[in-house]
């Protein structure tokens, strides 16, 4: 790798670890230039505007992501174990890691942008459309080999893997309840049980 | 009421409209003062500091959401009404409503804020426990009532529900998706059968 991208993911990394704390909005070039110890026009040199660098940063993001929790799951076999996996390495995300202080940035973007309209905003939609269908699709291969009923909603099983993603999240970062991660494995498993074959 | 209560009223009113757009920390004094036609210094003598304004916004959100979510609840009889009741009127509170064009302003602070110490973080939390503490009762009740089963676990109802409405609410704004509030009606109504009492 040259010199140019290496400086490039550095910068987009550290940009990362701010906007989990702060937001995409409340990114600046100038805190991001003193955190990283640059000047703000050698930082302009490699990203040319604010919004350039928030949609590196949302990019970087979803392939971390996809390398964290997609590709683990896809590597399981299919049915409720792929599903299960993706729920596990997602609540493991959403904890937050070194890169997102500020817990999952995905989450904290999705309510920052949702009422502002324009490209950061089509992508992160796009990401998370993208995203849920691998859900369904998850749960529809659940379904397939017969871990769920032939009756289950996939559509409906990918939308409260998701509502108690972020219900740990919440508990978890803003009541700092110890048994946000505990009610969320219950409630998924609780989830599964009633959507599962009874005729296994 | 006095003329100066009034004022103060409408300031705080225009004030969560903005905020449920673009957030809390997004409130600036001179858009508030543009958007209400009023000049800043006189919107100072109002409110001395936009975290004043802030914590009045908080206040009156926390008001309204116990007026059109928490009292109607608590006027159904006790048990799977009064828990039914409390999450449809959130439901519908989630979607957003004339005094608040971007959707819910609690789920969006509670995001926003997640990562800021101070008092309005805590006055968020503590409303939020507050609110959490409303909803196991009402659970508990449920299963006082013979509606839930005698093992059912009142904290983990409790999660789920704000995890639905944390669901619904990702699904409707950022997704657009038609289905998020029947989505959410089916988790809801799956996640009480699961915790339904075999011998009514």
């Amino acid at each position: 790798m040259s010199k140019g991208t290496l400086t490039r993911e550095r910068i987009v990394g550290r940009a990362m670890e701010l906007a989990s704390v702060d937001g995409l909005n409340g990114l600046t070039l100038g805190r991001l230039a003193d955190g990283i110890g640059m000047s703000k026009s050698g930082l302009f040199a490699h990203f040319r505007s604010k919004e350039e660098l928030q949609r590196n940063v949302l990019e970087a993001t979803f392939a971390a992501f996809r390398a964290f929790v997609y590709e683990p799951a896809a590597a399981e076999p299919r049915g409720e174990p792929r599903l299960r996996r993706a729920f596990e390495r997602w609540l493991v995300w959403q904890g937050g890691r070194d890169e997102m202080p500020g817990g999952c940035l995905i989450l904290q973007v999705s309510v920052e942008l949702d009422d502002q309209p324009g490209p950061l905003r089509e992508l992160l939609v796009h990401a998370m459309r993208d995203w849920r269908a691998t859900l369904v699709a998850f749960a529809r291969g659940a379904i397939t080999a017969g871990h769920l009923r032939a009756d289950a909603n996939p559509a409906l099983i990918a939308f409260q893997v998701e509502a108690i993603l972020r219900g740990a999240a919440h508990d978890s970062r803003l009541l700092d309840d110890p048994l946000a991660l505990d009610h969320a494995r219950a409630a998924f498993d609780a989830m599964l049980n009633a959507a599962r074959s009874t005729t296994p």
